[in-house]
């Protein structure tokens, strides 16, 4: 392990957003407002599935106080996350594929009248099936929702890869397991809704806000849509209000916007309401998953088989790599030496589903962190014991060729094993009550370069200054995350500054250079590496000017606390750090330097490594205690326990609120939280009130727990606590409830209905 | 002379921002409104000169709605261009020193609380002698306006500088003529008041939006006066409407948005009115010059002597560095070996007198130009005749040590002379119509870094991107002159890519490197060269991939129109400059590197010299044509002639624009402008209905001249063109007013009431 004191890296340091969202002062993009702005409201399809015959706007462009109308035949360059399959349209093209899909959207003076116009616009439709179950979807007779499709029966992407025998492994196996699980329809609910605001200039150049996690993608699909050179857009990210890979991918009020802005000749606001945000989705695949494990008499691990229908909805987004992330991180963080996946997306009549915490983990991980909690107890050990013998150590290769250079997963089990007391609570506490343990892990640093072929994945810039202080340039973008704090703190321990003297300038397309976006727990690794790779190439400069006025080698030369010194000579060989500075600055001029980062490319066995290869990997270890009131069929989770391996926490607090913010999340997912969709395809509850989401008063006491661990290949050891931590959520919970009342959910969310159902039916059983 | 084929450089392109002006969507800094800003309002002293015994603000700060009361005492930290010698305070502090001076500053919830609540505050003071004269200010016994200055009688910074045997020379000379000159006091007259808002946010930071020539001294004195860190500071320039050195330094208002914004804790607007600006002033010195021009049988000049009061008003502002600019340029354009210069800058009870278009030169070239053009009429020959003999070479150094590189000052001269007829019209026009022919120069690229000691005196950073396109990060500002129209072409230039391409991103301390300010036309030199050096820096590093890529030398690399080739295989060997860029992105990170200027230093006699050497100098030479009405004295400007040496012409229309701008301006302040002091030192026309500024109907038709021209070390051949065409202005009127009505004028402005009277002399002496 390396030196391990830092100064700034490992502290809980306020984030200078923090006191700016608490007093209102932070600015999101809809609070933005610009001379003779325009609002934009969007006409949605009433029907799920239908051919566009005829759109009438006349009437809306007539209206006083309407400034533009658009439809999708003036957009229709279809672009998607996988360039050479692009599904997407910034209107429905010629055809509405799910119910409430944007057909026509207006832009007036203001939103009354944007609204009162989209009653005056008329579609004639001709309608088609609506399909709302993938099984009805894949029917051999299905009419085909996207037509051009190279996969048959409404399948958008399918996916088969064996590593070992798996079949004679099964055969081999002491005791197998099978059973089929089944996750829900969820949305992200983050805070802020999709807003977006665009002005084109009299130039014919187009600056858009947009609380988006993926500027530099929006940059790139703007271009293609609008038929624009990229250089003359400029995208900038105001404060997110939460992302969740609900926006990790071009939104169409972002695009819509930019379209009325060009039309009208004037700014255009496009914000959408909370139902618009439940149209735009992009939340979790349900899955149909058949899990199967086979495992030997003392419960190691012999063969997994893995069958999932993801339901896609209607559009592509990034179903793809979700299905490609599940199939490469299937059964990690087990050893597993045999395992097969076969999995499809299936195109539904629903609005689509795509990147949500953790995608690729959250469904298979309740899958198996359940069938693994049922073969325990089936084989009479502790669940405890089987995940502990099967976890990986501290490096591992699995069969498929995943490389995973630093895990303290082993660690996690026992620390949350002991904190919770779990071995002395597991099949001892009264009915009613249980204990549940699971696993989990994420990547950390990956990117699937998708959209871009060659570049970077992260880059900075960083420019030091005696006046202006530390300015870093970056791509990554702060979502809410906090990454602008965390590059902030790695550049001050980098250049032994305090956190203060640091000014992260970040998601501006035309301001910072190139990053792939903020997602899949990348920003930390990948971002931090560049930032640090700047940092070095600074440091290198000021201490070639430091070596001269000290009379020692530069590479003798280290910096901490503003001070420049030798490490053999620290007392006497030393010098103010920004007195280096003003040297270097008065020598050579502006003190500026870049860093980048492109993870390692493996030629793995596995298609889905060749796709991207995450370099490290962070892991989670949970315990839920719940309480179930037998009577209502209520569940209270009433305790929970986490420990994490982040690799190095670069601040503890922040990790400790993606913990706790995750466990919500999946809690959210596990008891309450449900899209409902009728037959036609209309949305049932698309709004808080009828959508639930855990509020405060449904909290258990969380105690997290930040394990030791270093990564010494990652910025200042770091890995990733953003998504891992949501991964065990689930099956704790579940685990938990089977431990309480001898039942095993396999289908979410477990509502005291089910519950009350469930009792009964064991009642029956029983009787 | 270089080659000179360029695709950019030498064309008209438009100004990204000129369309955005002309519809309005340009902002200035009083077009910004922050949510929960306050508006502040000053009170001013009515008093001209005074000790403060008490200010009560408590009745202020006890109306509803303000928010916010500010005094001198809170800001007792003195600053000015010179460190060493500050003499200006945020609000007046223990006196007052002239009619309107700030003493108190109140933030409201509206303008009219704010402007209500000063009515509230009360002062008391004890009243000092004004004065409003150099003549009673420098009296033996006058009180001293600045106690703590270390010259006597009130005198601010004094010099006295010979070089030659000048008494021998005027001795020896065949004929010498002196006169005496006053100029007058004139305002700048810029279309947009000084305007800041300031805001702090929750975690202290300050941002300050501000219309400044010089936002990194206006970043410094901020750090000083608000006793806080730099690095905690941000300015920002958004469109400046206008500036001509009236911008060149601190305003009260920057100071005192910033305080009270600190002390309300909410952003703060302070816009000031017309009669405001007046009041914080900073336009043209009155001096009284005397001076004497000794001449040969020949006409070649033999000797001068200069002696001038420089009226300074009430603080230090740019005065001793306008001192010593006079000072250092004072006989150029012509070769003069033998000199005297005797000046003094002096304190009065006026709003500060400072930089001004031009400043340094316009007051002793009005008397140079009258009085060598009096001396040819005196000894029979054409003034043509002694201006073009005296003129320099095209290489030149003074008997100060002051060296020119370049000079086509003499193509100038011929030029215009040519253009206008002037040698037709001379003496031959009938009476009350005459020509008059004057000329001047500018330096170019020159800064005195009195408020700065070590950095480069301009830097730039350039950041190349397949997608974001050029970004250059300037420390210098646009601020109207169109400095980043001028960066944004030799960028495109350099690079070989159209000019649309390329991003300036300037004004903005926290995200572009150091600059010294736009001021004394040194941005095109300065920061032109930083820019240059910078994409020079940039192509060394694509040059080095596609070198690779084709198989040949980096060295034998060019760039043109967005393609890369082997200067000795053009057809053979190229490839796309975007290939080579994504090449070498992909190799090796972002794409940035970094210029600087700093200008040599001249170690020469003169002490001039030493404080800031010009590399380079512009020259211009102009020939008015006037019509006297001898009915009414009115003086109308008919046509006008310009043939100016700007080097290598960056941009034709708005060379242009500089020249016609500087010719209004100059015509004036010789007919028309001048701000009226009464003898209690308050202004009598601080407004532009009672201070006359030339209006469209005023203007002659301005046939401008672009002479063939390239100064070999300068980007691209630049030099300047924003100051040096005013500096003839007012004895070329002049001059041409002798011609018309045989009256030299030698005070400003020529007046109609001072024409008839002149008449009227002339007619009673003749009589």
């Amino acid at each position: 392990m390396a030196e391990k004191t830092f100064r700034v890296v490992g502290t809980s340091v306020t984030r200078k957003d923090a006191p700016l969202k608490a007093r209102g002062e932070a600015l999101y993009a809809d609070d933005i407002r610009l001379p003779l702005m325009l609002h934009a409201r969007v006409k949605r399809a009433d029907v799920g599935h239908a051919r566009i015959l005829r759109i009438d706007t006349s009437k809306a462009e007539a209206l006083p106080g309407v400034k533009a109308v658009v439809v999708g035949e003036e957009a229709p360059i279809p672009y998607g996350i996988v360039p050479q399959m692009p599904t997407e349209y910034a209107l429905a093209y010629k055809k509405v594929r799910y119910h409430g899909e944007p057909v026509a959207a207006v832009a007036a003076v203001d939103p009354d009248t944007a609204e009162k116009a989209l009653d005056l616009i008329e579609v004639e439709y001709e309608p088609l099936p609506v399909y709302t179950d993938p099984k009805e979807a894949m029917a051999p007779d299905a009419v085909k929702i996207h037509e051009e499709s190279p996969f048959p029966a409404n399948i958008a992407y399918q996916a088969e890869q064996e590593f070992g025998d798996v079949d004679r492994a099964f055969a081999e196996s002491h005791y197998v397991l099978e059973k089929t699980f089944r996750t829900s329809y969820v949305n992200h609910a983050f805070l802020e809704p999709h807003s977006a605001v665009a002005k084109f200039d009299t130039n014919g150049e187009l600056t858009i806000w947009s609380g988006t996690q993926v500027p530099h993608y929006l940059h790139r699909t703007l271009s293609k849509v609008l038929e624009m050179p990229m250089q003359k857009i400029h995208v900038k990210v105001p404060k997110v209000g939460g992302g969740f890979g609900g926006k990790g991918e071009v939104s169409n009020n972002e695009l819509i916007a930019a379209l009325l802005a060009r039309k009208a000749g004037r700014p255009v606001k496009l914000t959408y309401s909370r139902k618009e945000v439940f149209l735009q989705h992009r939340g979790r695949h349900p899955i149909e998953i058949r899990m199967k494990i086979g495992v030997d008499r003392d419960g190691y691990i012999q063969a997994l088989e893995y069958d999932g229908t993801m339901d896609g909805g209607a559009y592509g987004g990034w179903g793809v790599v979700i299905l490609f992330y599940t199939a490469a991180m299937l059964h990690l963080p087990y050893k597993v030496k045999n395992v097969r996946f076969r999995g499809r997306r299936v195109y539904t009549n629903k609005p689509t589903c795509g990147a949500m915490r953790g995608l690729g983990g959250v469904q298979p991980r309740f899958a198996m962190e359940s069938l693994l909690d049922q073969i325990a107890i089936d084989l009479g050990m502790s669940p405890y014991e089987i995940k502990k013998k099967n976890a990986i150590d501290q490096t591992h290769e699995t069969v498929s060729g995943v490389y995973v250079r630093h895990s303290e997963y082993k660690q996690c089990i026992d620390k949350v094993v002991e904190n919770s007391g779990y071995l002395e609570k597991h099949r001892k506490l009264p009915f009613g009550r249980g204990v549940g343990l699971a696993g989990g892990y994420y990547i950390s640093g990956t990117a699937y370069t998708l959209y871009m072929s060659y570049k970077p994945h992260s880059t900075a810039t960083v420019r030091v200054d005696t006046e202006a202080g530390v300015t870093v340039y970056c791509g990554a973008t702060d979502i809410g995350q906090g990454s602008d704090m965390v590059l902030g703190m790695m550049a001050a321990e980098k250049l032994g500054l305090p956190f203060d003297q640091i000014h992260v300038v970040s998601g501006d397309t035309t301001l910072a250079p190139f990053d792939l976006g903020s997602f899949a727990s990348r920003v930390t690794v990948a971002a931090g590496t560049a930032v640090c790779q700047a940092c070095d190439r600074v440091l290198e400069k000021i201490f070639s000017v430091a070596a001269v006025q000290l009379g020692c080698r530069a590479q003798q030369l280290a910096v901490a606390d503003g001070e420049i010194y030798s490490v053999f000579e620290p007392h006497k060989k030393r010098m103010g750090f920004w007195e280096a500075v003003e040297r270097y600055i008065d020598a050579n001029g502006p003190l500026v330097a870049s860093g980048e980062f492109t993870p390692p490319r493996r030629t793995g066995k596995f298609k889905g490594a060749n796709i991207g290869h995450s370099p490290t990997y962070g892991f989670t270890a949970q315990v839920a205690e719940v309480e179930v009131d037998t009577e209502t069929g209520e569940i209270r989770v009433v305790n929970y326990w986490e420990a994490g391996d982040c690799g190095q926490a670069i601040n503890p607090q922040s990790v400790e609120g993606q913990v706790e913010g995750s466990i919500v999340m999946g809690m959210g997912q596990a008891l309450f939280e449900q899209v409902r969709v009728a037959e036609d395809g209309r949305l049932l509850n698309p709004n808080l009130h009828d959508y639930k989401v855990p509020t405060a008063a449904d909290l258990p006491q969380i105690r997290t727990h930040i394990v030791d661990s270093y990564d010494p290949d990652s910025p200042f050891g770091a890995k990733e606590s953003g998504e891992g931590p949501i991964q065990p959520v689930i099956p704790a919970i579940l685990n938990a409830i089977y431990d309480a009342i001898g039942v095993r959910f396999t289908e979410m969310p477990v509502t005291p209905e089910k519950v009350l159902e469930a009792l009964e039916r064991r009642k029956s059983e029983r009787s």
